[in-house]
């Protein structure tokens, strides 16, 4: 007879008898509770929108960052512990800046998404004595949205450190029904408006509150423009034509 | 069958079945029992107000200290643990020490919000091998209030290591009350004067003994003055206006 | 359903469900189990008195020690365990030496009693990789009682590393009754000799066995004579006035 | 009486009663979990077929690396963990280009299979006080595939640090009934092509979905070529075979 | 409900809800299996007398070392573990030596009785990252007896690192019953003479065995003579005596 | 009452009640499940014989090795876990090594029978505060054979660090039986070449399988020859002869 | 109500409410499993004899060394754990070199069998930091024999680190009926002869098996020749008094 599923999870990073790592698939749990987040991916760039839950009237919406930059041409869109992404967030803006400086050329995206990931796996132990790193998995998910020589690429990392590309990804508590509708709407010949429609229409089905430019983040990520927070105006002119 | 939520907080950084961090949470009920604070922002500085309790006729007043300089444009009011507040806002005067000795300028008031929440995530872990920080989640929440070329701002910190934005806000053991007066009274073209009697106002209300100047405290930082805790006769002008 | 209380003790540094730190209440607990002392206030001055529990009419009596030297101007009743004492009170000392031969000048009083409360905050960690401290709360509360620039002043601390400035307190076994009398009776314009009779008064009131010159110890901390241990004939004196 | 086997696991590398090592083996449930991948060796070089798992049409199928580069001679096909696959890779790609450097010549396959294992048998230990490994078993097996002095070569490593060297093999969800249809259709005298189809045909059978160019990836260890990973019209061509 | 009083003992230094140290209080039993020893201060010079429980006739009784020489005029008498006791009172002779070399004046005796004391409090701790100490509480009682400026002295300690000053104290087994004992006997008047003679008859009705020079230690330290082990001859005369 | 015997096992090195060392115990029953090894010394040399359990006909039975070489001189048959083996047999090859290298003669065959016994003891501890060894006792049961100065020697180690010298010794699954076996067939006037015969003889009749050159290993250690595997057809000329 | 005895076990180095260490409880119970061996002392020279257990006919007696050599003046009799004894042993024998080499005499007896307890004292902890010892007490009782400028002496030491001076002992499985034959048996005025006749003659005694010169070992320590291993003649001459 098993342990029951619960008395697993104590061992930070210990598998259960039937092959499960308890506390990541807990981590993962973490970002279910968290605001929704939405990226697509197109051939002029790529759409990051999420939500933000703006929990008091008092609380200033434009003070919650959910879409962070990491480079001029990576950004990503996290949902799940706001504390946790910020240590992410940081490591892989160190990364990038490495990059560039020893070979002189920007990071490219998966190599970047790599780092985070790299990071993920390494809870629960220190990494060479010196300097330790988390002692639980991060309860952090990462739409990491950038261009490179590859072109606009969108990829999701998870608290296993295992990353995935993808067209279109969709994380945080909405994210079951909104990548049902990104499956059913995308299609690869969209243009980079069309995905800021799609990215804004989803979410509006998702979020409990009435969709609004005070509790929505957009941004994009194009060869042209690099990473772009959309301003107030902006975002309402997407919002105007949902 | 899940473990009963109880059994998930002696990992003091475990994440449980429902990707909930306990001890966090256990530690945000710690200043759920704290006296209350509240700040209220305008755009001539901040008003900070606390509580303070004094469980003994023969305990001197004065010595109770619940708003705190953190730099001559910074400080903070706390609530919960007041061993532990001391560390953290230690570690907060030596940013912003380290910031004006390396750049010649005033520390931002996100900058030093951000390295308190640094310190809050770290607990459980040791940074460099050479100091350690605590074992448990640090008791306290923080209303941080500041001007800086940013303007009058108010932040608010918890034991996750988050922080928002806020115009107004309450915090400890008569937080729920004093919030919802806040959000039915706060309005933005508020004055300095206003914010004042507020600030009493609503502490008055969620107070169980009788409000006076030797049981809160009330504090203002502006452009002009930068932080100042109001004296006695200060003090008693307020409660007279209310 | 949450565990019962006692369960959350065994984590030394860790929060219950409701946000509270058991071992640090556990060895507040230690305290009552303590012989009483009174420390009190007056403009001349500040009187310490402390029972000694003498268990065996073969123990020496003047060989126990409840009333300790800080510095010419500063010392201490102590109530609890008595070998964790002798740590605090020399860590004490040792700051205060320190202070002395930086700034040449006394320490003051809160300095050295805030940094006795910053070893009480530091149990279950050690402070530099160097040098470690108790791995469990100090089992020890202090009367501190000194006299500098702010004049007489009587400090109280506890193991949780927190610290209250008192007119007048009572620790130990009997505080309970002792400080509803020191309620009661003190008044801020008591001369140093009345301290002398109701510290006296009250102890004698709270022990089980009858005062005399034996069991009780008294001192005082004054600007004129710093601090001083009255002598048996000094104490005869003062128990006459009774 | 024992405990029940599940009580055993909680020490990641401890002796049950049986002499089993549980977290060994719950590791390798871990890979019963993955994906199948297949591995056959001919005279003439080693076919390596892995089945892609595209769990949302948004995801970018090219994106998962189940086969993955060792040395321009030698490669490997993952099941299990893909977290864990990439930091036993690149150490094995450590490996090969020390051996490279300091021989000048091409690491032998059981080198480099060996240097795996050693990675997997140290678990839970940190190898030289300076750099730490993984604190729980690698969920990971490898089909490592290459060619040297002594011709093609095929090992299979597992969680346990033990590696064999095999004819044909199958590991992951499907092994069991893969390796039962290998064993019954592999002959020694098997020519590439052969493999390429009997390879694909094992996948086909023990795949939910159905076969194509998108769910599965092909690729080839020769003399002449080193590591080759067939192009979609290659392998559409070897998927017309069938 | 509290857990039962045994299930705080697993931390060596844990308080149970009760603000005990159930660890100490376990050591402190420890003392109450060992064998019984007594002592008595005079004006002229302090009298130690031990039992020594010769288990076997085939036992060297003269092995049995219960009296130890700590410096010429300080010894003790022990009770408990005894390879434990080797440990403290080689702690107390290089305490003793170390006196002597810096300050060139034999060691105080409440000095050297301290530095025991300290080395107790510190089990479960190590004292600076460099050499460790007990991981458990000491299982030793001492009966440090000497000579110095202030006259012949006698101090108790126990595993708690506290420690008494006393006219006259029994340890170990028999204690209870010894102990009133001397208190109805003992006068401050007494002669050397006559505490040797009270030593001897007071372990003699606690002893199980009949009291022999075989089975009992005398010894004593004076002004003049320093200490000294009394010869067999010497303690016969004594037992005649009585 | 005690406590069942398996709940003893957590502890890697600790005694219970009935001063067992259960982990040790577990290790000696993995052995249990190993393969069989048996080896006979007669004067002209050491014969060492292995079942080799080809679990699946794809598996490549030459690439299973149970007999390694520890030096020219020394060799040994393993039964257990093999991951475990390879440390400890090159543990074994470098005290070989550098025993040659500081004395200039070959290692003893008892010297690196102790060596590999002190690894063995370890488990549990870093040896230097550098380098740490197994966190739980080496799977492992060895048959050390080799010739030095004294002759021809056999030598059993087991997981707790014993060694024990024998003139014919079974281990592994089938060692009960093989014992019985060799005791009542061996004698010691027996020719190497009997010794042949006889360790094939009691090996078929405890292996499941029908024995093979496939599946057995055969190798001898003789002063004239050193250490030899045998060779397909000398191992066939040898089951030839059964 | 008090847990059960086994309860306590699991600290190595904890007390039971009664005061006992359970883990040096159970050591003491792995020696009771362990062979008999047996000490004399008379004037002329101490004798040791020791039980050899031949568990298997082919198993070289000669290779069981129960009986080993500290210095040319000292040796020990073992019982328990043979892998133990050899950590004890190197130690004791290193101690010895030491001596001889710092002050250029032999060692005395008494400080051998010191140093061996002050090892065993130590389980548990690390020693200064950089080497560590048994993570448990060491399972291994010894009779250490010698002859200094005291003269013969025999001590017994035990896991607990305590020691012991004995004119005659006995340890391992069959020491209670030993000992006490030792008792009826032994007298002061015993020539060397005389023990060893006794020695064997209990031995035979309490040994399952029949008494042989393949399953004993007796040796002597004397002045005139130091530490002796009887040959096999002279074994059966002693044989043949009994």
């Amino acid at each position: 007879m098993f342990l029951t599923r619960s008395e697993y999870d104590r061992g930070v990073n210990t598998f259960s008898p039937e092959g499960r790592l308890f506390q990541v698939e807990y981590a993962i749990e973490a970002i279910k509770l968290g605001s929704t987040a939405i990226g697509i991916r197109t051939s002029e760039g790529v759409v990051l929108a999420v939500e933000k839950r703006v929990t008091s009237p008092l609380l200033v919406a434009d003070s919650i960052e959910k879409i962070l930059e990491i480079d001029t041409h990576v950004a990503c869109a996290m949902s799940g512990l706001t504390a946790d992404s910020r240590t992410m967030i940081e490591h892989a803006r160190i990364e990038a800046q490495n990059h560039t400086f020893n070979y002189d050329e920007p990071v490219p995206v998966e190599s970047v998404t790599q780092s985070v990931c790299d990071l993920a796996l390494r809870f629960g132990e220190s990494t060479d004595g010196q300097q330790s790193t988390m002692s639980r998995p991060f309860g952090v998910a990462l739409l990491i949205a950038g261009v490179d020589d590859r072109g606009p690429q969108l990829f999701h990392t998870d608290p296993s450190g295992t990353f995935w590309r993808y067209e279109a990804k969709a994380i945080g508590a909405g994210s079951e029904g909104a990548q049902t509708e990104l499956q059913e709407q995308y299609h690869r010949g969209m243009s980079l408006e069309e995905a800021e429609t799609l990215a804004l229409k989803v979410l509006k089905q998702v979020m409990e509150e009435k969709l609004s430019s005070t509790n929505v983040q957009l941004a994009k990520v194009t060869e042209q423009t690099g990473f772009q927070i959309y301003t107030k105006d902006e975002l309402e002119a997407v919002i105007g034509r949902l």
